[in-house]
């Protein structure tokens, strides 16, 4: 079992400032642990499970240092409710500084505040080989653990790049196509030049300040009468045309 | 204030045997009530406000039954962790046998067992002027308060039924078009015909028993390299296409 310290630097990885001061974040429950071990190996710095874990996954301990813990530790260290056999620790992955290119799509997310909404979209821009996601000013944080419940080893094939003072957007020469009520139909809208789409606040869609920005606005056509579609259903919905 | 009575039968709606006992639901929050009221003024059966949400919604108040109450009050009957400002008590809609018709699409769910996806869902229903909603076995309950924070008034425009033992689906005859990994591009398949579009559980997809009934499968064509696309996403995304 881990020692005093050790547990309280675990603990403290459940705090975004602990996680932001130590370059660190934790993982937890089989599926995403197991996505992870196989996605990222060598961002992996320790892997805390039960035994029945470790018997059923006799592959995954010999490659890893998997330290054996009981129900009552991994309680302590957890983040979940009910702790789910297995929780990992693993240093936060480098991110670049994408670079725009013809034919290719970059998503840029303004305010997309809820951890499980960015963990969708995270999965969505990998579903579709979106290389680049920038998370604008006001976005969740992608190493909450929230966010990797619903992305899982996305994490390890998009690069994700947060550009809160919008100074990246700022410079770039591409189309800036923003997601709008009030765009041409999407169907309409011929993505082969590639640029960056532009993904609003659910709730108060993009601000003011993108949208001037904006060199095209595209509409997903309404047959019905629902005030809004969900930002992350939105996106996939935009993405499925443009890829 | 309500009397103790009162108090209990709304205290009972936060609860799925409440519901199914009365006929009623509730639902909370100046946005959802303030669309239901619009929506379905009808089935309201009281509201139960502070008396800053009263002073700001002159016009709501003239035109339903509207009982004030304190702060302490409200968090006695409210459902959630930080109660907000109204609450409302109403009927449940009356729902009817879906008619599958040619061109129109219908959309059965295959053990929907989130909330909140189910809502996400009937909103995208809602928005593609899907009439029909059909949930098979394992769905979430309409209900539930968390499928109202996601779908507010699109409960009122889709009628939603339930088909737990699958005896309605086993009498259509109109195509059953099933979303899976293993089917023909979404983009080559014509959906001018209409039928039923069944979507899976997230992580099991449909049930072989549904899958063997299929007409037809499509499949949402994957670029990179994400494992799969939440329920709601790929809905939205192929009734993009099909409507």
């Amino acid at each position: 079992m881990p020692g005093k310290q050790v547990l309280k630097d675990i603990q403290r990885l459940g705090l975004k400032k602990g996680r932001a001061e130590s370059g660190r974040f934790l993982a937890e429950g089989p599926k995403v642990v197991k996505e992870l071990l196989l996605a990222i190996p060598d961002a992996v710095e320790s892997v805390y499970a039960l035994p029945e874990w470790m018997a059923v996954h006799p592959d995954l301990v010999a490659r890893h240092q998997v330290h054996p813990v009981t129900e009552a530790e991994l309680a302590r260290i957890s983040q979940l409710q009910t702790p789910n056999q297995v929780l990992l620790v693993a240093r936060q992955l480098p991110a670049r500084v994408p670079q725009a290119r013809p034919g290719r799509w970059i998503l840029y997310l303004d305010a997309i505040q809820d951890p499980g909404n960015l963990g969708t979209i995270l999965r969505i821009a990998d579903w579709f080989g979106i290389g680049d996601l920038v998370c604008g000013a006001g976005c969740a944080e992608l190493y909450n653990p929230k966010v990797g419940q619903s992305t899982m080893a996305s994490i390890a094939r998009v690069n994700v790049w947060y550009d809160e003072d919008g100074q990246w957007l700022g410079q770039q020469q591409v189309p800036l196509v923003a997601a709008a009520l009030d765009g041409i139909p999407l169907q309409n809208f011929d993505g082969k030049e590639g640029g960056i789409l532009l993904i609003g606040n659910e709730s108060k869609g993009l601000q003011p300040a993108l949208l001037e920005k904006a060199t095209h606005k595209v509409t997903i056509p309404r047959i019905g009468a629902a005030e809004s579609l969900n930002a992350a259903v939105a996106t996939g919905i935009i993405l499925s045309r443009l890829c």
